[in-house]
């Protein structure tokens, strides 16, 4: 018998533990599921024989270390930030982990001693990242591989709902922390490289700077800069590659109707407004307003963001009930992003017979033998239902198929790992089919920004 | 011989000195002036007998403790942050003390001690905060001595170049630290109340929410929010006003040109931009538009931002030379508010015969027996020349002046202080009026916000 030990219950471990529960007679599976609150590890639990739920608290050394100890793989699936004391742990008594986070700057620092006790810490082996890494770097390979060099990577990702369940103006609900939507794109600017220039987008110009793809079958997105694209270039081994952007993908039309709310200042998380409990949607709005008792809010709204009257913006608004004087906010001393989640809440969440879907779509543009090609590839997955969800799905198997490779010894390579090595992404790509998360790849005419070399 | 002691030798010090040093045979002052550069502090005593420089570091704690043992009095013209340890100093030793900075937490929690010791520590008696305290005092003083209610309080200061030096189309020189003028109104959203509502505006709106005002004999001036105008509510007793705000002076046309900078991302100084050093003016601008080869750096902002051929913003980002490519900004990990001053210093940095101008504007709204008031009082002064500039002189004589009054024992009262108290306020704006520093009042017809009650 082989201890699994799964750190963290949270919604996107239902596929996880659904995948390796299923192979527990056949690969001699043990899994124990501790979570800070017992009653979300007993839900996940709950309809498999061979997982164990237990109230387990990360920040409790004794317990968290007794639990490791006993424990023959470790898959953390708590928030990145709480990653590292398990980590220690696994150092000290000789086992292996899984994560599907980014690796953060203490991760990393194990690296050597990781390497040194001949452990595997496999890490951004969720979706994004984990999916978008491997499928990319397969392409990536290939093409350098027959002699292409690389002249453009583009990525973009997005989790929305599924055309099933996609019901209203925005095509779009929450399907992953609300929060992150609200605050998503803020801070420093989005940086990245087109054609050798470097690009900057300010946070107030993110939605203004969108570009469109189109999902056979799926019809139009569209992408928005993220952040930290150049990052890429190390980890893709792209560092001379001159177009490289990353971006997370939208419905077309949304980033049009959210730019109102970040010219507006609703999506700021920095400081608390004045009497939100007793605020009423309308208030709320009028807030960002413009002092002016002759004018309705709605007009001051147009005037100010220069809305025609006929724009489907204005559906969009309308929609959400934000000009409701009888709804309030109900939330004490909220920041305008926690009022402005409140009110998208009540119109975003999933209903109970809602799917949600993941959508990813890489470019590739190189050359080979003088002439330039392009390739697109494509993955689009839907959720079951409210707990297998495609989020879920997409995050969770990845991980339990790596956390098999790794204690079927078929994964040995060791440190503080991503998925970015052919003998790591190959099998796991392969093993994903099954679960239909697949890549389709089209050729194309090379469109990359600038095949003239103009400036 | 009474001995004064001046820490810091900044350009704000001229006019302080001066004052100062004219009053030396008749006040019987030795004046001593402290600087870690020894060459400001001579460049600054060098025209008066009674001065004399002395290179003094203020984190030496040795010397800054021998230096105000010896003094009467202390005025402190370091930077806000500084002031503490002098302050610690002052305490220890019996000393009475000046600066113009606002009062910062560490400074206010003396407090106690300081009235303990029957000491005063007297701050904010530069301009702003200074004169804008005592002048707005005064006037709100006399209108609840006289059975008045306040119903509304405006507020704003500008630095700006004087009419006669006013000659580019922004009609605005740094007049002070550009950097500050440059990140001017980043971080959290300004807050303020307007008929009892209270309204945030996010940076990205600020220099679109402008408001206009005009000086008699000056023009027309545009008004745009400060970040903080409520802490005024506890500082001037106006706990229940319903509208307060306090904003920064600018020539009509400036916020609306000022906005495309805001708009590309131009002011952000959270992050270095790529090859910095050898990146041209139109680089800079291309680096916020997207990447379009067949089109002009200038057709793309035209078109991001929507702005007509004849829009006049035009006009003014040609003056700056923005679109040369020959130009480089010539500064190494530059973040795009440093390579923007960089840009802006060449073009608005005061002249060898330009002078400044400091321009106050107050609106007092109130009610007296029913009948609903106003009163507006401005106060414009235009600096010498390079060295005697409005900034220094209404920063630097009121704090002459505060220090002359404590010295004399005309201004006993203990605490760390503001100048809000009318025994404090009066004799000094009645000094003030020596040097031309003078307000002067309309009254109007109340014309607050809301005077029908509609919302």
């Amino acid at each position: 018998m082989r201890n699994i030990l799964i750190i963290g219950a949270g919604k996107s471990t239902s596929s996880l533990i659904r995948f390796l529960a299923e192979k527990a007679s056949t690969e001699n599976l043990h899994i124990k599921i501790g979570d800070v609150q017992l009653e979300s590890a007993q839900k996940m639990a709950a309809d498999f024989d061979t997982c164990e739920a237990f109230q387990l608290d990360v920040f409790d050394d004794k317990q968290r270390q007794a639990a490791i100890q006993n424990a023959d793989i470790v898959i953390s699936m708590l928030p990145a930030r709480f990653h590292i004391e398990a980590a220690k742990d696994c150092l000290k008594f000789g086992k292996n982990m899984v994560t599907a986070s980014y690796v953060s700057n203490e991760m990393q620092a194990l690296d050597h001693k990781v390497k040194e006790s001949k452990l595997t810490f496999m890490n951004e082996i969720g979706v994004d990242p984990g999916i978008d890494h491997m499928s990319a770097m397969q392409v990536i390979d290939r093409i350098r591989n027959n002699g292409g060099k690389m002249l453009l990577f583009e990525s973009f990702t997005g989790g929305l709902v599924a055309p099933e369940s996609d019901d209203n103006l925005w095509n779009y609900k929450f399907t992953w922390n609300p929060r992150n939507v609200v605050v998503a794109g803020q801070g420093s600017a989005a940086e990245f490289i087109q054609e050798g220039k470097y690009k900057y987008i300010p946070y107030q110009r993110l939605f203004r700077r969108t570009e469109f793809l189109t999902v056979p079958g799926y019809g139009r997105f569209e992408g928005l800069a993220n952040r930290n694209s150049l990052a890429y270039r190390e980890v893709y081994g792209l560092e001379k590659i001159p177009t490289l952007y990353r971006g997370t993908l939208r419905r077309v039309g949304f980033s049009k109707a959210w730019n109102v709310f970040v010219q507006l200042g609703m999506t700021d998380d920095t400081y608390q407004m004045q009497n939100t409990e007793n605020m009423s949607y309308r208030g709320f709005v009028n807030s960002f307003l413009p002092y002016s008792p002759h004018d309705s809010v709605e007009l001051k709204l147009r005037h100010s963001l220069k809305i025609d009257q006929d724009d489907l913006i204005w559906d969009k608004l309308l929609e959400l009930d934000i000009f409701n004087a009888n709804k309030k906010i109900g939330l004490k001393n909220a920041t305008p992003a926690q009022a402005l989640q409140k009110i998208l809440e009540e119109k975003w969440t999933l209903g109970a017979d809602d799917k949600d879907m993941i959508v990813m779509y890489h470019k590739f543009g190189y050359e080979l033998n003088g002439e330039k090609k392009q390739i697109d590839s494509t993955m689009v997955s839907i959720g079951e239902d409210q707990k297998y969800t495609a989020m879920a799905k997409t995050v969770g198997i990845p991980v339990g198929i790596a956390c098999l490779k790794i204690l079927n010894k078929e994964i040995t390579k060791t440190g503080v790992l991503r998925p970015i090595y052919p003998e790591i992404y190959e099998p796991i790509l392969k093993e994903l089919e099954d679960f239909d998360i697949q890549f389709k790849e089209t050729e194309k005419d090379y469109t990359g920004y600038n095949p003239d070399q103009l400036d």
